[in-house]
């Protein structure tokens, strides 16, 4: 009784809490609207990478769609980004090294590589697992040769972005560092842990100073074939041919739009994701669907007719994949602007089953963020804790922010991702919804109650 | 330095059951072998139910696999089974009361329902969405028509399984209680979240003395375009065909595999799930995932070269989908040969990504059964707590069983269960082996420690 006297307040905002939780929830899953909006953006639009026309018509159908949801402020943010095109040209060709064509595998050009010669290029294969075997094999071991990095993600580590931390250097640096030893080309087992027929491209970079050489990515099957052959057949030869090429920048833009806070308007809770994707598939998880979990979240608001006291804005950002122009144009701008981003949310993980929030900020703000634990218990995101927040926030990081990146399981994740399979099909409804739900709902006790 | 001194064992303890819980995780995820198993007896052997020539050689499967594994002790257990048979006709069409043919709407007949006439019944369609409401309509109302059952699953509930109970009761009971009433047959919309054009089966129970009138499921999209349509035309018609029987019963067997405990062999922990599935379909989630897992669980102990304490048991149950007379025979013999289950874990929800375990004992036995949560933890198990453990196992609960449900994430069970379209490649690989290396886990430290 005398509890309850003298704490009236709280316990009315711990039941409204809860109460709105709830609002969220049952809107996202009985009358959500990001399904249908991910199905125009994969099936009528398509893979969308920075600088084609399908990005254009992407950044276009993004705004119309904040637009008809009656956001307060929709409005572009122009920026420059890169125009890398794969081409028509993609093969590769194992043989033996009595000359015979043994076998093709699939592959398929890492973004931002340059193409082959006409023809393409043959040589002997290396395979290597790392860098380090790499210099211990030295100009000798691989002059002339064809680099294949074959070091598998570890099937091992429960959760699966940590494996694919652990092996993506050979894509991202193989081709630079390969080059320092006199290697003509290189070729990377995909980043997945599915054994398939399906390659996985993804960004490389060369050292600004260096040598260009093409690189390609091979399916995870026709690694395991090559590295079999080359047991029994160690100078067994590849015939690599990409016909990719980089165009100039484009103009590009990233797509925002914001529902105006009643109370403390200067202070911006972002939520987003990045609307460029690979050029294979469509997209889907990787990131379609966190742009529409984006939209959606501010539009849960609209529909709830819930007014937030600070301000929130979805932002769809551009060219995540190969340059991160779009985040970094973003936080200059908010810097530039003066504007003061408190929090920032990206969902960039795929549209997956919620597990729960990782939080990059300093000890007593990712406290703050887990006062609402108990709530999202109810609807099992269990691991609200310390973490990654995402590649597009990553650049507000200075100004403050508080990132959190949105943690849906990630079992199925690099199946799909940067593939040809990153389809609409693959994407659930319901783990969609719930994820745009977790979302808002965080969005939500932000806005109310700041951090 | 003092608390080490007095409770070394305690810690030495602590760090080998983490050692070990990794080793079975590391051993499942590397080289599994439960995904080739489910590809056996989903795409060579295929749907199973009980009676059928499948289900037979689903048996044959089973103790071959078991056998081939070295398991200590490998036997069948025999039990009659019901045996009911499909047919070649399924016809469900709508027709506007003026008589023309409106559409043809995806139905399946439920299991254990009776055929309709040769040619089909037509009647008047009306739309219930429960058992009071048929009530209310009374003979009046529902004399000479076929009763629609039409209430979805609660999309708003965010664990599945209870949105599947709130709806089942209408598959279950549906022509029973409708034909109290008059009515010539029934329509139930399928049980799932999902919005499509597949129909779901399930089992259906007459009451013994009532008439029986022919029962069948009608795919979600097919329910929501006659709830429309009887809405502008209250006198549409429904024609419906079946040709299903239930042919006399079969027999069949429990399918039982142990590896004998070296210190407490007469305690036997149990690891099941059972082996007959739909007539549609593969029955891959449903529940040849559970199957695989159990034999998967006691692999990795011969595998990994660990002699457990107490005696560990797979058990493929017969006849889960239309009967439980496997579950039932299980317990009864094991009462009548006086053994001893300290505990019964059942995989039966699906081979998807682990999200903990539901214990159905005393509060002291689930506190027991929660001493390794934190190990749990590292593999992302966070809800390992009072729940239900399985409808095979659930008879050993008189017998003072520990039952153990393993709790797999459940948003896309439904999608799948019981109708065509739980196949093979519905499952993912790691999903399935973090499912066998949980319930392996458990196993473990039930079968080192007891309860």
């Amino acid at each position: 009784m005398i509890l309850i006297a003298l704490f009236p307040a709280f316990c009315f905002a711990g039941e409204e809490d809860s109460t709105f939780a709830r609002k969220i929830f049952d809107e996202a899953l009985t009358k959500g609207r990001c399904y249908e909006m991910l199905d125009v953006l994969c099936n009528d639009i398509g893979a969308r990478l920075s600088g084609s026309p399908e990005a254009a018509r992407a950044v276009e159908w993004g705004k119309r769609e904040m637009e008809k949801h009656g956001f307060d402020r929709v409005f572009l943010q122009e920026v420059m980004v890169p125009h890398w095109i794969r081409g028509d040209v993609e093969k590769g060709v194992i043989y033996t090294s009595d000359g015979k064509e043994n076998r093709k595998v699939p592959i398929c050009a890492l973004g931002g590589s340059i193409s082959t010669p006409e023809g393409g290029i043959k040589a002997e294969v290396v395979e290597v697992h790392g860098f380090d075997e790499l210099k211990a094999l030295g100009k000798t071991g691989i002059n002339g040769k064809i680099v294949f990095f074959n070091r598998p993600m570890d099937p091992k580590l429960i959760i699966t972005g940590p494996a694919y931390g652990g092996a993506v250097n050979q894509r991202h640096k193989g081709a630079a560092e390969s080059v320092k030893y006199g290697a003509l080309g290189v070729i990377v087992r995909s980043m997945t842990l599915a054994l398939d027929d399906v390659p996985h491209t993804g960004s490389m970079k060369y050292d600004s100073a260096g040598v260009k050489i093409p690189a390609a990515a091979i399916s995870t099957k026709g690694a395991d074939y090559l590295s079999v052959l080359l047991k029994t057949d160690p100078n067994a030869m590849f015939h690599l041919e990409l016909s990719c090429q980089t165009l100039p920048d484009e103009k590009s833009f990233n797509v925002i739009g914001e529902i105006k806070g009643s109370e403390k308007p200067e202070e911006i809770i972002l939520v987003g994701g990045h609307l460029d994707s690979w050029d294979l598939g469509h997209g889907a998880h990787d990131d379609g669907a966190g742009c529409v979990q984006a939209i959606e979240a501010l539009r849960l608001f609209k529909a709830l007719n819930i007014k937030p006291k600070r301000t929130i804005r979805a932002v769809l950002f551009m060219n995540e994949e190969n340059g991160l122009r779009g985040g970094k144009k973003y936080a200059e701008l908010a810097k530039k602007n003066g504007e003061n981003h408190i929090a920032a949310i990206e969902s960039d993980a795929g549209g997956f089953t919620p597990r729960g929030f990782g939080i990059s900020a300093n000890a007593s703000d990712i406290e703050k963020v887990q006062r609402w634990n108990h709530i999202f218990e109810d609807y099992d995101l269990l691991r609200i804790e310390k973490g990654w927040g995402g590649a597009d926030i990553t650049p507000l990081k200075e100004q403050g922010t508080v990132l959190i990146g949105y943690r849906p399981d990630s079992q199925r994740y690099f199946d799909y991702h940067h593939s040809s399979i990153d389809t609409f099909d693959k994407v659930n409804k319901r783990e969609l919804e719930l994820g745009a739900a977790s979302i808002a709902t965080l969005l939500y006790f932000i806005s109310e109650y700041g951090l």
